[in-house]
């Protein structure tokens, strides 16, 4: 069963951030109007990724940032001379895409999961893809 | 081809440990019962993650969970109060699933692949979610 | 709908690599013909991995080899007696497979994106899986 793949816009507001788009993965999942397979978000960009967090407490996110600037911080002397060669690096790390379970039409997240875009070199207009494969 | 998802239970034993999960994902495959495709391993856990690695030599696991630790100490002046962000900080970056080939109803795993449950907020009891998608 | 695995060569030089395999990925998709759907890089070794990164600047895979290399030395004092541990860690951060949705017969890449071989325990004879699930 072939579906199309939708788009969805995302506004970062800083350099480093991970906003919550589990309400749009969901909508675009049901504009797709598959019930059950896997749902797969897709970050066409390569300074930002997508990950599946905690979404309950927001220190999680603060310290998930906190830590991976420290670890590969900006100016740590790298070659690339956009000066954003530690938000290809995170990229990399994170990854670029993450699949959930589908079923009876839902998402099949955990209790405290979410899906998180990860912006590491914002602020941007971005936009994240998804597909349903049917299943 | 609709198929159910199957879940596996899976009891941790330490705080962090990674636990060779191939022969239950191999047992929930067959009783899908799809014979080529793509099977799909979800964590739904946000301290816990998937990873497919060497099974042969039980030092690649102490190595790869001693220096996570190194990189990541559990105690880094994290927000998060539970104890535990560098548990979560592990889960982004080891990821929540993994997918591998199936061929002719067996998984195209490499030589030395095994696909790994990693605890890092045990001793738990935990679930993964197997999917497979025909094609 | 069934399709086949496609399976690629990949020839490292040198013990830590970014191997753009782009053009490779694409002739696979082209032979096994399905125009719609999600696009399935699998890396069955545990020392090389896949990641999706810019390759218009070949700085950026100098300095994300160079800072891994940094977060995670050959020679830190791991048990794994091989003197490869480090390679192990990178595979599993990096991770061992990539999706990339595909539409009209076309991989949806972001405009500076390329799928690359990320060989850390070279060099070797590699190899990739290719699937398509179309849909």
């Amino acid at each position: 069963m072939a579906t199309h793949l939708e788009e969805i816009a995302v506004r970062s507001a800083s350099r480093e951030e991970m906003i919550d788009v589990t309400t749009l993965v969901r909508a675009a999942v049901r504009r797709i109007g598959v019930e059950a397979g896997l749902a797969y978000i897709y970050c066409p960009h390569t300074t930002a990724g997508v990950t599946i967090q905690e979404n309950a407490d927001p220190d999680v996110r603060t310290d998930l940032l906190g830590h991976l600037a420290r670890l590969i911080p900006q100016d740590a002397g790298f070659r690339h001379s956009e000066g954003n060669a530690d938000a290809h690096i995170k990229a990399s790390l994170v990854g670029s895409s993450q699949m959930v379970p589908l079923d009876g039409g839902k998402l099949c997240l955990g209790t405290w999961q979410a899906v998180f875009f990860c912006e590491f070199d914002g602020p941007r207009s971005r936009r994240l893809l998804v597909k349903v494969v049917a299943g």
